[in-house]
């Protein structure tokens, strides 16, 4: 079990291993009144991935947190800011101490638990301008996939998103492009649905994987491999897509000031409002 | 200017970047008494690295931070419990809120000071067991070297570490080693002294730095270059030595369950007494 702790009700302590070394991990969960969008991909994403990374959780614990924490946030003020849309954050860290990076015998996890607005809603209808980040992304395998506090890599990229660019996309040691800051990637070309695979990935998005399911269950072919700038800028790429769980499925017009093909083929799969649990 | 924050008088808010994404660096400072081994080279990494990091703070301010804590630690409790021997440890995060990952303009850092016990000292003279780490290193161009608060892979590797194994070696994607979990590796060799070089490493320690300059000073040779896991187990290898600036030069008397030549040439050139400042 894990100390629940609110943010409104003071901090991480010092010695907290998330604040000293981003030992932890995160989930940022859409919601709208007191229910989530993916509520569950988020909660057993959190429990599998703390367990790679040996901070225990159970799914019992994280599901009865989030009943807390709608119950506390939902009457107390967010019902009264917004239609019923508002964002559910808890981030999850081993604890606190231990022998420098070496975590000590028996540690009890902490969970933060916070509430804030739903960000600024993309023009979908036009598509969104996006550019590449010189800064690249190194994905340790051992870590792949995992929303872990360990995130310099988008901070860093992030910075450069400035006017109308909606988000950059960072491209690993071999000049592949893998995501997003806070994005996974999806194509549509004439092989099929194109993504770059799940163990190369920093976070493995849970509006990705379901897209994912839902095309293969459509019967539309999923191909994940490497994706270059030129399957983008390519004559075959028919529109690309950067998924977020709480921003949604977003077509983007452009890459690098290149115009691309604009499709709500996808946009109209993903209905928010179906997927809260 | 940063805010400046004593770990003993709460922690880090929950919307501190540095708890939320690693979004700092740290430097851990070995004291005696009201002064510390390499203090200036502490001091200038954090500029340095911080200045990479867009995270803008100035010397005079953390030599002000750092006096304010010597003033602090040094009478309050450090000279009651120990030989006047204490750790003094600076967090400096980019500071609190912005939008996700992208930092809000003109955000102010947060520096937080903290004092701790010396860790217990390794058995020098007869060198140390160190073993591999399964744990791969991915050093990120842009990063490297930064002792950042994005430290996963060390505590993933650091969890191994058991019984009377001092350090665990991590090794990039290639297969060389490049440093421990808390350590910077320097190898005896016929052809001079050997380390992989700064650009490879995830923290590029100031002691390294330091006993490169004084080995190149006292001319003898310092190459730069991967380090194979043959190099030191080969017949030509004299000696692998562990640097770390609070616990010093730690000659290694195995590697991976195989002996190793343990010389103490090198740590008769390190008296931490002599670097105090």
């Amino acid at each position: 079990m894990f100390n629940l702790r609110w943010a409104e009700e003071g901090g991480f302590p010092a010695s907290d291993r998330g604040a000293a070394y981003g030992d932890g991990l995160f989930e940022t969960i859409r919601m709208h009144g007191n229910r989530g969008v993916l509520l569950s991909r988020h909660l057993d994403r959190m429990v599998r991935d703390a367990g790679r990374l040996g901070i225990p959780v159970s799914l019992t614990d994280l599901r009865k947190a989030c009943t807390a924490a709608i119950n506390r946030y939902y009457d107390r003020f967010i019902n009264q800011q917004t239609d019923g849309d508002w964002v559910l954050k808890l981030t999850l860290t081993r604890g606190e101490g231990g022998r420098g990076y070496r975590p000590g015998p028996g540690v009890r996890p902490n969970l933060m638990v916070s509430a804030g607005p739903m960000p600024e809603a993309p023009p979908v209808a036009y598509g969104v301008a996006v550019d590449l980040s010189p800064v690249p992304l190194m994905v340790n395998p051992l870590l792949a996939g995992i929303k872990s506090l360990n995130r310099l890599e988008q901070v860093m990229a992030a910075r450069e998103i400035e006017g109308d660019l909606f988000e950059v996309i960072m491209s690993d040691s071999a000049g592949n492009l893998v995501e997003g800051t806070r994005t996974n990637l999806l194509l549509k070309m004439s092989e099929g649905w194109v993504t770059p695979p799940a163990r190369n990935l920093a976070v493995a998005g849970v509006l990705r994987q379901w897209v994912l399911e839902r095309l293969r269950a459509r019967g539309e072919l999923v191909v994940e491999r490497a994706v270059s700038i030129g399957d983008v800028l390519g004559a075959d790429c028919r529109g690309l897509y950067l998924l977020n769980s709480v921003i949604g499925v977003v077509p983007a017009r452009s890459l690098a000031g290149q115009d691309l093909p604009v499709d709500d083929g996808l946009a109209t799969i993903f209905n928010p409002l179906e997927l809260l649990e």
